[in-house]
């Protein structure tokens, strides 16, 4: 068994690194126009990336997927280890000199559309290069729909199987219905991608920084090609179509398919998309008031910044016009718990998610009820469906494994010499995958590039922990899963 | 049904005023005795305590108390508010002259246990006045211990109805188990209280501290009657009787009883027990060993000050001999995620307990082996009794309102102006009880006096919520409650 799951992880994984080596065309084309050297090591990385993906294929090929569970877990965390060691072969070779760590650190950070950066000097940087991060995001984002709609309901990870559709089922199924799903997706996606970089080009952003922002935004991943991120442009317009485009990333895709059959009528009937949108205007709300009485701003100052950086930080996008850190004990506090909030479960959006919190506080609220009165039965349901025990355990269980994560990663970066803030928003902002942190290392306006090497392994793990959800990662690390 | 609940809890907290005006002749005797004026604030006080609560107690006699578990929520709140209202009542009117929310927050941290405090020059205090905040602490672990034993298990407050014990049931028979359970817990504490005592004497301590330091330590409160805390002393005698006992305060006070009984066998077959040793051995050999290889400590130096910093704050006792918030980074960090730790049920130690920190690991231990393999059933057990569905809800549903108040109370004392670690570790200290926080203000080495009031009144109200295990304050603020 635990021979045939390894072997079909191989495969699959095999397959996965021969599309990224496809993928690294892309970057080489770009500095060919551009008459870059690194063409040649785009091309170099991505024939050796073909050329061991292929063997991997090849020698472990397979005709079905092992049954039970087992293997998707370690199918989810082997591609990603893989995925980020091969793309980080193109920074490796390239003209721009960086050690190991910060290269599969900046590389975890873009396939996890986390957006923390330790390059400096953005602004300089060959374009295939930053063409690279956008498409590691872009790209990392479609993984993690594709895990958020298929693998993770399927698996019940968190309480996902309340994602679960009729015709997912583990049993041999989820492959049919993952094309059918996937297809809907990623015509989604790419959809939006195209008009938000439609949109930024008519903001009045040029070309290649359209492109690459749509791509950073869409994945909710947050790369800039500029070092001051978007407070580079300074512009209303620009930040106006970004802060929208974030928004709608944080929400499920498949919604999208849904408003357009069934219009406003969608909206109404999911309440997870409700919830979120309340959430976003009732935190821009309190952070506008709060730095127009507080931090001298005027109003419409005060709703520019505030509305750009929430929605940045709740859609865990990361995305900077301001320094946030710097408004008081407040901002920065309520930027921090922001980070443990997330998006929209089915989105390329990070954090706790939405559907997490609208459960749980259900659940307080009938925990109340029932201390009050212990006869009581008061079931819980979310979207009409039913919200039974082990379902509600599971998002029990995740908000503890989340908070217990983050106590001992936080700790962690502590001991590598990171001040209290910064290394707990670190470890937040990686887990949630936002991008910037708080604090003097890796605040709204630095970046991590002075964070010991340890520091940026832990946020690495951070990050990868954050993304899969904590219990696909932690099920592989259990002994019961090797036996 | 809701006016007999209101009558009934006031009379229950006229008697308990009565009461509290009886304690209040010993701070007065022993001010006659060092010749204080403050004799005549302590008796005229008592007079007026004891007549309203006489008064309470007599136009709201009932024979029984109403049915149902309202009225013990009821009463739990109502009492503590009354008590700390009339427990201020010697300080407003003393030769001390301090602003009323400086009162309340002091007699509230007493109440509570927790040991926080705005007074400056403890030193030079009137006699009468120290006994008395030694002796809110020391009537205030009764309180708790009395309601950790009967009313929080009968109420199943967030999973303590793990320690009930057959005969302990709300329908009536609340009264006489009561009783008996009291008799036992009573004897242990005020046992262990003369004990404490008398090593402190032999230690060192003069009679009137060794008094007061025994009270404060038995009710893990941490009051001390030097600015300096156990630091002024500075005797690894007096530290480690101190240690010694604040470890015993944070056991359930009923295993002392069985311990003498049955002997180690009561150790090995008490899980909570064990577990707390164990955590606390781990956490001083942890802080030992970071103090000693980065803190310029001798190992010898690094053991005394860690072993007592770590049990201070672990068995949320909070007595002070070195500024542990300047341990560095990892210290610091380690310090504020200890304070949510706690020690045992049933004792007068806070935080989120022991028995919820082992009864969330292993559900996250079930979870993660049920998520790889669906069928499995994995029950819970602990100390041998199933914990089953609404037991875990309970305490799961636990473990998400502390963080949440946590997140929300820290919120608004940030919103008051005080820095992220020091408003965050001000709340979490407050919630589990410890007394000290970290950072600028309320740091260990300083005190709350320079806290702005809005602050001090957040802190009461985290002591409050932390102290009755919040269910018991938010059921209150239902509408349900009041239907």
């Amino acid at each position: 068994m635990l021979r045939a799951r390894i072997q079909f992880s191989f495969y699959v994984t095999g397959l996965l690194l021969c599309f990224l080596a496809t993928v690294m065309v892309l970057p080489a084309m770009v500095d060919l126009a551009f008459h870059n050297p690194d063409t040649v090591v785009f091309l170099e990385s991505s024939l050796a990336t073909f050329a061991v993906g292929a063997l991997l294929a090849v020698s472990n090929r397979s005709e079905r997927p092992p049954t039970g569970r087992a293997f998707y877990y370690l199918l989810t965390v082997v591609s990603w280890l893989a995925l980020g060691v091969f793309a980080s072969v193109p920074l490796a070779l390239s003209s721009v000199k960086l050690d190991l760590v910060d290269i599969y650190f900046e590389v975890m950070s873009g396939l996890t559309t986390t957006g923390s950066t330790v390059l400096v000097g953005l602004d300089g940087l060959p374009p295939g290069l930053l063409l690279w991060r956008s498409l590691l995001q872009w790209f990392g984002g479609i993984g993690i729909i594709a895990m958020a709609m298929i693998v993770l309901p399927a698996l019940s990870v968190g309480g996902m199987q309340l994602f679960r559709t009729e015709s997912s089922d583990i049993s041999g199924k989820i492959l049919p219905r993952a094309r059918q799903v996937a297809t809907v997706g990623a015509l989604v996606y790419i959809g939006l991608t195209v008009l938000c970089a439609v949109a930024l080009r008519l903001a009045g952003m040029n070309g290649f920084d359209a492109i690459n922002h749509a791509m950073a935004t869409l994945a909710t991943g947050g790369f800039s090609t500029h070092d001051a991120s978007l407070g580079h442009f300074n512009s209303v317009a620009i930040e106006v179509v970004t802060t929208a485009f974030m928004a709608m990333a944080a929400l499920p895709l498949i919604y999208f398919a849904r408003f357009i059959i069934e219009g406003r009528r969608a909206l109404a009937r999911d309440r997870q998309v409700r919830a979120f949108l309340i959430t976003l205007l009732a935190a821009i709300l309190i952070v506008t008031l709060w730095n127009a009485a507080f931090n001298h701003m005027t109003l419409a100052v005060a709703l520019r910044h505030s509305s750009f950086a929430v929605t940045s930080v709740l859609t865990d996008t990361g995305f900077v016009t301001e320094d946030f850190s710097a408004w008081g004990s407040f901002g920065t506090g309520f930027m921090f718990f922001l980070m443990f909030v997330g998006g929209c479960a089915g989105s390329t959006a990070g954090g706790i998610k939405i559907f997490r919190w609208q459960i749980m506080l259900g659940a307080v609220r009938n925990q109340l009820r029932v201390t009050l009165s212990p006869n009581l039965v008061a079931p819980l349901s979310y979207n009409g469906k039913p919200v039974d025990t082990p379902m509600l355990a599971a998002v029990q269980t995740f908000f503890f494994l989340y908070f217990l994560s983050f106590s001992v990663l936080s700790l962690a970066v502590m001991a590598t010499g990171l001040d209290f803030l910064s290394a707990s928003s670190a470890v937040a902002q990686a887990m949630a995958n936002v991008g910037p942190g708080l604090g003097q290392t890796g605040g709204p306006a630095g970046n991590f590039a002075a964070v010991p090497d340890s520091a940026k392994l832990l946020l690495v793990l951070s990050m990868l922990v954050g993304r899969l959800e904590l219990v696909t990662v932690y099920v592989v690390l259990m002994r019961d899963f090797w036996d």
